[in-house]
Order: structure tokens, then C-alpha cells, then sequence
């Protein structure tokens, strides 16, 4: 018998027929004797449906009464879960954040849980039931309800299988697993069995979406053991990231391709190399509140050196005026120029840290391509480069097919 | 400056730019210096939409689980209603019952009010900020929560009045006030200026359906001082419903004409006139859920008796069904009669306690209009009749013409 905490994601509990098919797989696993917390996300298009309704009555809602509204979305679908499984005969119950309880602090719309309270948890599942509990809110010291942010029911599934020491974390997604590469892209591509949680780290934030980068570092952080399933097959062991990389040992250099198009380029040339330069160029610009995600400095020549960052490709345009409006005057840089046509691409595996010739094979590749690289990023785990967008199929099928992620 | 509850309906919420009107007369009060507590209803049709969702996934939905899923309208609606006023620069918090609290007991889908903390409350007011409060729900001791069934939005704003000692409770509706009649079948009916609770609670139990029976009780029962207001007009006063007779000394003798058609009348005629007849025949039909509302027996004839009640209209073949395969034999009546075109009629005023003659003007008045009376019940300020369906529209504007009703 082991203690499972499920979640099931809005796709999955879209609809009745969907809710009953995840109550029919929580059904199966209870009845081999298992104990079951399942945590659900509001049905698909729900929340945004109510953050459409909050702002068409303020064009910025206040961010307390927003979490309010919100967070009704999974509350909801805890209900109908609930009901579904006791509709088949498995006593449940359902529980909102505030009510398990799941403390936050009082970042209203990002709140970060503090402390969950298993007591509720525990005492129902001595009594054999099955707890459905909302994701993505919990509440905070002064009884507000708070959400989690984005993605924020992946959070409260950890969480939870962290305070209550849950023998798995199963996440249940539309795809059945972690994959060497998007297999839209590469049909080849093949799922991992298994994967560190520093990889899943780097291919979760590099657009792989299949699991928030928070609730990840989250299971790393308090050894969670997740696991990646599909709720639409009956059956399969997913993907499972692993703490443990020994585990892993066997594995090959690299387990897989990450790429990401939603990503646009700055480059900065010819500014002065003097200290502080960079905090000149980025300090306004996370004060608009845009994120900036690579950032590369190359040595300086001539005293000047090229400064490039990318941000999303939808605040190209802002990041672009705030560094001619504001900036430029300052750093008197040669030239400034915004380029959205291309995308981000990364080779991630925990075995490159003890292989050399991880770059060079990658890059031989591409010139075998000709494919153009504008810039290159690594980390211990990790290079990243971009490039052109329209190359970037071309690109993810020749490294998959060079380093043979196709084979297990 | 008052202390004033204002409770405003379904489709007083219906949409953004109800909200926002809302939002604005609230405002308007603030502005005057007036404390507000604002209680809301679910948008309309958003209960229903909730509830057939719940039925979708289980046909007769665990109560509990229900609650959960249906209270999450009016917490929408409240969040909203904030946002609206903190967008018009009015501080505003909403709060769902379980954060005020509203303690109820565990009778789910119904639960009755214990008590309501009134200190979350009474700060905000003290702070300056408008409280807008999730209508229809609570939570029980253990922390579920729980909903007072349909309509409980009033029942919300009158207990929460009577907690926190307001000045006026303020119900907002889709009419301006409290009628003579019903202004669709008599033109010439006229608002009231006031009511009083005894008479407002035959009004309403007879299908001048504006409040809510168990909100005017417990307004009775609290002392709480309750308005009927028009949420569509920005101006008028209402109808005042007082609990204080003298208020009402110069009033006229009647103060309504209330009907009903959704009723049917059941006559048992020729039954045996013993002991416990009456159980005998409403026992297995109270068994069977059936609601029982005018029941008339008059003296016996040779000692047989006739038995007449009234049922809703669904109800008449269910209550014929048991009535004809389980009371029939036991009682031996000389015929069973069923009829659903039919309509109940009744005069209401506390004015009658004191004056004669209201009955046999009433009779006269119908005569002279050739209408007959079917069934004739009688209570201190009421006077009910059953007649033919089809002469209802007739025999209520010769009453209001006849009780000079259309005259202040």
C-alpha cells in the first residue's frame, strides 16, 4: 500500500465525461489498496474565463479580490470530483486551500505556500476516503484566499506529497511522458524513462511545459518523487524524475532537446566594458516588470563590448523604448537591435558533465546544417544557442538524430 | 450617517454593467456618509449552470459536495462587486461567508444560521472600506461549508443586519416595491409606502414572491427594519416593511390582493368524519415529500365530511396516485376529485382584525361579477379563496377596485 497524491490538470477534468474518467483511474488505484489525494486544476478555459469577467469590471483587478474570484475555478472541480467518486462508490471528500489548510503569504496572484497543515489529510484517509483537495490557492495568516500563480496546481500537488511524505507524486498531463525532444517536431523522439530533476529543471523552463519549474524545484527541494502520466491512456509508467542520480548512471550524455520560439533577441553593441553596464541596461528594465531570460557578455575589444539579452517576444517592443527612451543616453551604445525571428534552442543532460565534446559535436552538426549560430550559453547541464526561428526544426532533428535520442 | 445593508439579487448582478450600477448606487450611499455592508447573489443562472453540472456527474449530488460547488457563484459575484467599487476609488474587501463567519448548522443545501462574527465586519466599516459579503452560504463548525437554500441571499443580508444592529437592511429586486396587487393583472395597483411583517408574510406566501418567507421571519423575529427597493431605478423609496403595527393606524382596512395559479385543489368528499382523518389522509402524501398548503374541512353531514387541501400543480397526479392506491381503501370516500385549473386568491391587512364586514364586501363584490367560490379560509388578516383559474384576472380587479386599493 503506498500513499499517492494525483493531480489532474483543466484538460483532464474539462468536462463531466473527463471528470468521471479521472474518478474511474482514482477508483482503480484505491481499490488495489492505495491511499489517494487528488488535486485538481479548475475545468480548461475556467479561469480565464473569470480573469475576463474581473477585468472587464477593472482593467488591473485588485489582486486580493482577483484571487477570490479565481480560485472558485478549482473549487469547483473539487466538488464535481468528489462527487464522481462517491457516484462509484468510493467515500470522498473535497477540501478548498483554505480549508486543508494550505498557508501562504500574502503575494496575492503568486502567493508561496508556507505551511500545509496534513492533519485534515490524514485523518480523512484513516477513514479510508479519498481527498480531493483545489489546487492553485491556499489562504493566508489573516484568513484572505490566495492563489498560487500559473500553474499553480502542479505546486499544490507537491506540496502536499511533501507534508503529508507521499511515496509518489503522480502528475497527469496530455502527454504521456518526458520526451528526448517535442515529437511533433521529431517523430523520433522517444520518452524517458527516467529523468534527473536538474534536467527536468532545464527542459521545463526552456519550454518543454510539461510541469511549472516551481513545483519542480519544489520536489527537489523536499525529495519528492513525481512522476509524469497521461490522463488520456489507461495505462504506462510515464516519465520519473529522479533526485537520486546515480540512478542515472547508465543513462546517455544528453537526454534530451529543448527549444522555445516565444523567446526575442536584444543586442546591445559597442557599449563602454565599465562596471555596472549591465545593471544600467536590465535595472529598468525589470523595473517595468518584463523578464529577461539569457543574458550574454562577450569579453570587451577596443574598450566596448556587446551586451545581449532575450525577453518574451511580446515585450520586444516595450524593452526596445525603454532602452531608447531611457538607456541609450546613458551607455551610448553603437547600435541597438530587437530581432523577434528567432528561437532558443538547448541541449540538456546531467552526463555532460563529465563528457567533453558535448559542444563540438553539437555545433558540427549544425554547420553540417548550416545553420547559423547568433549566440551560446552553457551551464554545467545545459548549452544553449540561438538561432534562426525558421531553422530550429532542422536544427532539433539533426542533434536528436547526431547524439541518437532515438534510442533508448 | 446609518449603518445600512443592502443585499442586491441575481439579475442585479447579471453582467459587468450591472455590477458596475450597482457599484455606483453603493457608491452614492457611501458618499452620503453611510457605512455599507453589501450582500450579493450569484449572477443569474449561474447557480442552475452549477447545479447541472453537479447533476451531470451524480443525480442526486452529495449535499455536502454541492455546497462546495454551488456557493463558489456568490463568491464570483462578490469579488466583482468589490472590484467594481475599489475601480470607482470606493475601498472595498469581499468576503465569502466562511471567512466572515457566518456559522451555520450541518443541514447541507438548507443549513440555518447560529451566528455571525460580526468583528471582520466592524473593522472594515471602522476602517472606511465597504463590505461585500457572498450571500447564501455559511460554514459549519467543522469548517464545511454550507448554503441556506434558494433565496438565502436575503436571508444573508437580514441576519447580518441583525448581527451587526444596522439601521435598515435594504433589499434590491427586479420591482420597486411591494404592491397592492400585481400591477401586470390590475394597472391601477399601487405601491405601498409600508407593510407590516404579518401582512408582508401572507403576501409572500401567497406568491408575491419579492422576499423571501424565512428572510421575512427572521426580520420579524430581529427587529431588523427591511426595504424593498428597485435595483434598476436610481431614485424612489420603496415599500418599508415594519414590525410595529402603530406606524400603520391610519392605513387602509386592506393593504393587498395576493394570488396564486401554481396550486391544485384535491376534494375527498364523503368520508367518514372520525378521529384522524385528517392524518390519514395527509400523512402518506407529507411521506411522500409533497407540500400540503390550504387544507379546509368543514362540519360533518350525516356523518360523513368533505376534506379539501391544495397542492402545487406537479404535485396533483403523484398525491391523486397515492390518494386512489393507499388512502382510498382505509377511508372509503364517496369520490376523489382533482383539479388544477384553479386558483387561490386572498385579501390581506391587518386592518381587518378590527373592522367587520371585509369578508361579505369581498363575497358581495364576486357575486356581483358572476364569479363562484370554490373554498373559502380564513386567518386574522387574510382572507383566501379558490375559484376558477380562469376568473382570477377578473375577480382581483374587482376586488382592488371595490377595496379602493388604488387610492393612497
Amino acid at each position: 500500500m503506498s500513499l499517492i497524491v494525483q493531480k489532474f490538470g483543466g484538460t483532464s477534468v474539462a468536462n463531466a465525461d473527463r471528470i468521471n474518467a479521472v474518478a474511474e483511474r482514482v477508483a482503480r488505484y484505491k481499490k488495489e489498496g492505495h491511499q489517494i489525494i487528488v488535486v485538481v486544476s479548475a475545468m480548461s478555459g475556467e479561469t480565464n474565463k473569470l480573469i475576463g469577467l474581473a477585468e472587464e469590471i477593472m482593467e488591473t483587478p485588485d489582486s486580493r479580490e482577483l484571487d477570490a474570484i479565481v480560485s472558485t475555478g478549482e473549487q469547483v472541480t473539487a466538488g464535481l470530483t468528489a462527487l464522481a467518486l462517491i457516484n462509484m462508490g468510493i467515500p470522498a471528500k473535497s477540501y478548498a486551500g483554505h480549508q486543508i489548510k494550505i498557508l501562504t503569504d500574502q503575494a496575492f496572484t503568486k502567493a508561496r505556500i508556507q505551511k500545509i497543515d496534513e492533519k485534515v489529510i490524514r485523518d480523512d484517509l484513516d477513514k479510508g476516503l479519498v481527498v480531493v483537495v483545489a489546487g492553485f490557492q491556499g489562504v493566508d495568516n489573516e484568513g484572505n484566499i490566495t492563489t498560487l500563480g500559473r500553474g499553480g496546481s502542479d505546486t499544490t500537488a507537491v506540496a502536499i506529497a511533501a507534508a503529508i511524505k507521499a511515496d509518489e507524486c503522480q502528475i497527469y498531463t496530455d502527454v504521456d511522458g518526458i520526451y528526448t525532444t517535442d515529437p511533433r517536431v521529431v517523430k523520433e523522439a522517444r520518452r524517458l524513462k527516467s529523468i534527473t530533476f536538474e534536467e527536468m529543471l532545464e527542459m521545463a523552463s526552456l519550454g518543454s511545459k510539461v510541469l511549472q519549474t516551481r513545483s519542480v524545484e519544489f520536489a527537489g527541494k523536499y525529495k519528492v518523487k513525481l512522476r509524469v502520466l497521461s490522463s488520456f491512456e489507461a495505462n504506462g509508467d510515464g516519465t520519473i524524475i529522479t533526485f537520486e542520480e546515480d540512478e542515472k548512471m547508465e543513462d546517455p550524455i544528453i537526454s534530451g532537446i529543448a527549444f522555445n520560439r516565444d523567446e526575442a533577441e536584444i543586442n546591445i553593441l559597442g557599449v563602454p566594458d565599465t562596471p555596472g553596464i549591465a545593471y544600467q541596461i536590465l535595472c529598468p528594465i525589470a523595473d517595468a516588470n518584463i523578464d529577461v531570460d539569457m543574458i550574454i557578455q562577450n569579453v570587451s575589444r577596443d574598450g566596448t563590448t556587446d551586451f545581449t539579452f532575450t525577453v518574451h517576444k511580446r515585450d520586444l517592443k516595450a524593452t526596445l523604448d525603454i532602452l531608447n527612451n531611457q538607456v541609450k543616453k546613458e551607455i551610448s551604445p553603437r547600435e541597438i537591435i530587437g530581432n523577434d525571428k528567432i528561437a532558443k534552442l538547448s541541449l540538456v543532460g546531467v552526463g555532460m558533465r563529465s563528457h567533453a565534446g558535448v559542444a563540438s559535436k553539437m555545433f558540427k552538426t549544425l554547420s553540417h546544417e548550416g545553420i547559423n549560430i547568433s549566440t551560446i550559453s552553457t551551464s554545467e547541464i545545459k548549452i544553449s544557442i540561438i538561432l534562426e526561428e525558421k531553422m530550429l526544426d532542422v536544427a532539433v532533428k539533426a542533434l536528436h538524430k547526431a547524439f541518437e535520442l532515438d534510442k533508448a
